[in-house]
């Protein structure tokens, strides 16, 4: 049986050479998701990047009990530097396990492989699935689940997740986020990175991400990619098949007229089209599926053209559309008795 | 650069212990589609499965040419049996290369990896991608393509592309049978294992298999899996993107009316709507794919009753519907100047 990775915590988390949040965006999500499990940050300049966490050496960390250093960060170039590798030998002398998602596995440098199996510390590296995964089976299972979709690679998918998961247990439900990238494993502390797993298997990854649980405990579960995007449209209908979803919650940027990235003839598509696609596909495996609402980050517009049209897509959709970092996913939430 | 496998021919066809054609029916595969390509048979046991081609040994064989000795069998129980390791070896020291899609991987037992050192020739795993796909681009290419798409998995889509592939090739266009799962790679020689590709690169694998080429080229592309199917449909969807297809062709079992294996959640979704959404995710990267026909395999009906029923599927979505294997696919190929 496919065995999912888990973090210990509290984290020690590694802030290396940033000098702005942005360069450490990670570090400071996980920061800004799960303060209760980051214990301190670890930067190499005194000047560097500030997540709000007291700075602590490796030593002290681990006295303080920090269980996982975490390397949210790429170093700038390509190998990982010399002092970085004799910090993650200290890690691990000091007790800790070592999460990365680093393209440089870690677990693979001879000096941290070495200093792992001398002291029986684990190096996770995000980006690899469990092995043993199966292929998807499509049986109905118990338990309740949303599934954030989006009309484009980042705009919001997680985001969205993490807000109406939080917003779930603050009104006392059950609730698990499950994290299928790279971020929101670290946030989690568990997951699988979905599109790091072999084709055959993305269905199946998703049902082991989201087993059968309690009829009132509710999963809400990362999506990834779209299923307009012309890279990674499979993982998206992997996802899609493999949640058997009640609910999704379709997210946008609003502004946004073309995939990002390098795809110039692709433009992102109607959203009461890409809300039926999703649904189409969603309805395979649990043909109960819903549009819980749309969950979109409005930040390219000043507040009163962001409601205008916030109000304008609410009323042609019939959901209520929410920018969860202006409005919070309430309204969203609201929703799930019906 | 990805560089996808290719296998030298002529080959050496491994029938093992099978004593019927059905056990053996990679290789009768291989024989049918490619007789040309297939020097000889290698049968353990005198009276085992005949492929219908002439009975040789290691050594004759590599003496008459043949330059990959292809196991396309498994073995009865899990190992390798040890009679079978030491035909592997011979092979490689008499100059030939071995290709295997086998779940044991020939090349990492430690006599066959010694002696394809020693020898410094090639053990194939067909299951093994290439490495360093790259993610897709979604641009536009040139020439002309084909996709198989289906119902189900196991309706005919490898067998449907290679008789439409053969009757291309009968009316002297330029035409390439493009190879996605085990069989077709070895029939053809070439190819990518699909279903076993990292999902972030599923579309870019196909993009990489079936590159830009003459306008007049036509590549005829094996689908894999089906938009329906609750464990494999983002390969489906992979596939579609990637393929860029300027036609479908929609393949079904005539009379199947669950999807196949142990889905009894599962039915086969009606033909049009089927081929509607194949065609809808087609479109996003080729605004011009149309249906071309659908390509059924009628065995389990008697002829007359399956004349009826695909009379009346083509009455209803207005293409041709042809059993490739009673009817050729004359009908779909003349509807391509279209």
């Amino acid at each position: 049986m496919a065995e999912i990775l888990r973090l210990r915590k509290p984290y020690l988390l590694f802030v290396g050479d940033a000098d702005n949040p942005l360069d450490a965006k990670t570090s400071s999500g996980i920061a800004h998701w799960r303060p209760d499990d980051c214990l301190a940050q670890l930067r190499l300049r005194p000047d560097g990047a500030d997540l709000g966490l007291p700075d602590m050496g490796i030593a002290s960390a681990a006295k303080a009990g920090a269980k996982t250093f975490v390397i949210g960060i790429a170093p700038v170039g390509g190998g990982l530097p010399d002092d970085w590798i004799a910090i993650c030998v200290e890690a691990l002398e000091a007790g800790m396990d070592i999460a990365a998602g680093l393209h440089t596995r870690i677990s693979e440098i001879p000096q941290v492989a070495e200093a792992a199996a001398r002291t029986g510390r684990t190096v996770h590296d995000l980006r690899e699935p469990p092995a043993n995964l199966p292929c998807g089976t499509g049986k109905r299972r118990s338990g309740r689940r949303i599934l954030t979709v989006g009309t484009d690679c980042a705009v919001g998918k997680m985001y969205s997740a993490l807000a109406l998961h939080r917003e779930l247990v603050a009104r006392g439900l059950d609730a698990d986020f499950r994290a299928t990238g790279q971020t929101g494993i670290f946030i989690e502390g568990s997951g699988i990175a979905i599109d790091a797993v072999v084709s055959d298997f993305l269905a199946g990854a998703v049902e082991v991400l989201s087993p059968s649980s309690d009829p009132d405990h509710w999963d809400v579960i990362e999506g990834q990619g779209s299923l307009y995007h012309p890279a990674y449209a499979g993982v998206s209908l992997g996802l899609l098949h493999g949640a058997q979803a009640d609910f999704l919650v379709l997210c946008h940027e609003l502004g946004r007229t073309l995939i990002d990235g390098d795809y110039p003839e692709y433009p992102i598509v109607d959203l009461r089209e890409v809300a039926d696609l999703n649904l189409a596909h969603a309805r395979r495996t649990n043909p109960k599926a819903k549009l819980l609402g749309l969950s979109v980050n409005s930040s390219r517009l000043d507040p009163e053209a962001a409601a205008a049209e916030m109000a304008r897509i609410e009323e042609r959709l019939g959901v209520p559309v929410v920018d969860p970092v202006r409005d919070g996913s309430a309204r969203l939430a609201d929703r799930l008795d019906k």
